[in-house]
């Protein structure tokens, strides 16, 4: 999925094959590892997943706490630092090889001044993930460990064939042995 | 504040004093306790707060959760189930006697498909969310309960005069007791 696929799919059906998009998109093509975002700097650009999985990380007292994977067909960046502009506190990487479309926050602003497409982007792309952190919200208030793995499988069921285990332990936030004490209880 | 208020403060400073909003909007004075969204509700309005404050609570095993609390100048309603029209699992009380600007989600949906306005709101209200939201999550993952009571008189210094101390324990997920210890502790 494209950005352009996005907007026919969410936003707007009727959107032309040769409309300009209202901001400037480029391609970038990542290795696994890649740091997008790093701690400490702010963020400038917006990405769009079209192929790899982004994990957006924090740290606290040297140990890692993961906030949330972004899959293909979902916007991604530091996204507190892009509406604040102060330092970043999550690290973007790529966890597996990417494909990305970029753009520039202030090319993005800009066209929030007058572009009605660019807000109804912007603001459905923003509704996804204030749905996706609440969900998870919810979830840590609510529900175990092990029912929240089970969730998780559900939603991706492919998840684990590409993404370690401990990555998913620090996003459930349990330690490595007790996801496994988990796995095995489940099956 | 009003919504008025709030497209010149934030979205559109030279929004004309005469100009009609993009979507209707009704006042409503409530008494203190009212309850404006049920769990199980779909969210059909939404709120933009005059006076007063509005908590967001969900019940987990008959052990009741703050997620929020509202103030003045904010936006506010069952936003999940606004977005996704499933059944709500979150309450939407007046901690405090109200005064609110009301909107249907039917008028707002109408509004989005052609207003740059309506859409430069929603974006924008939906990104002060999004930060509440991140914040609250990174707080709970990375300080203490301690710290948090701190941050929120720093942010808030009238709020222990206004909002219970067993509210503000449950929104800060610690126990009444807990928290009198962290006051304590703190004077």
């Amino acid at each position: 999925m494209t950005i352009r696929d996005y907007i026919v799919s969410f936003v707007d059906p009727s959107f032309p094959d040769d409309a300009p998009l209202p901001f400037p998109v480029s391609e970038m093509r990542l290795k696994k590892n890649h740091v997008l975002t790093s701690i400490g700097q702010t963020e400038a650009r917006a990405y769009f997943i079209q192929q790899g999985i982004v994990e957006i990380s924090m740290n606290n007292d040297g140990n890692e706490k993961i906030l949330e994977f972004f899959f293909p067909g979902q916007f991604t960046c530091a996204y507190t630092s892009f509406l604040t502009q102060r330092p970043s506190d999550v690290r973007l990487t790529c966890l597996t090889d990417c494909v990305l479309e970029m753009f520039e926050r202030r090319h993005l602003m800009e066209a929030y001044t007058t572009s009605l497409l660019a807000n109804q982007i912007g603001r459905y792309a923003t509704e996804q993930i204030f749905l996706m952190r609440t969900k998870r919200e919810k979830e840590f208030l609510t529900i175990s460990a092990e029912e929240r793995y089970l969730n998780l499988m559900k939603e991706r069921p492919d998840i684990l064939s590409i993404i370690p285990v401990n990555k998913i332990a620090k996003y459930l936030g349990v330690h490595p042995e007790s996801l496994s004490r988990i796995r095995k209880h489940i099956s």
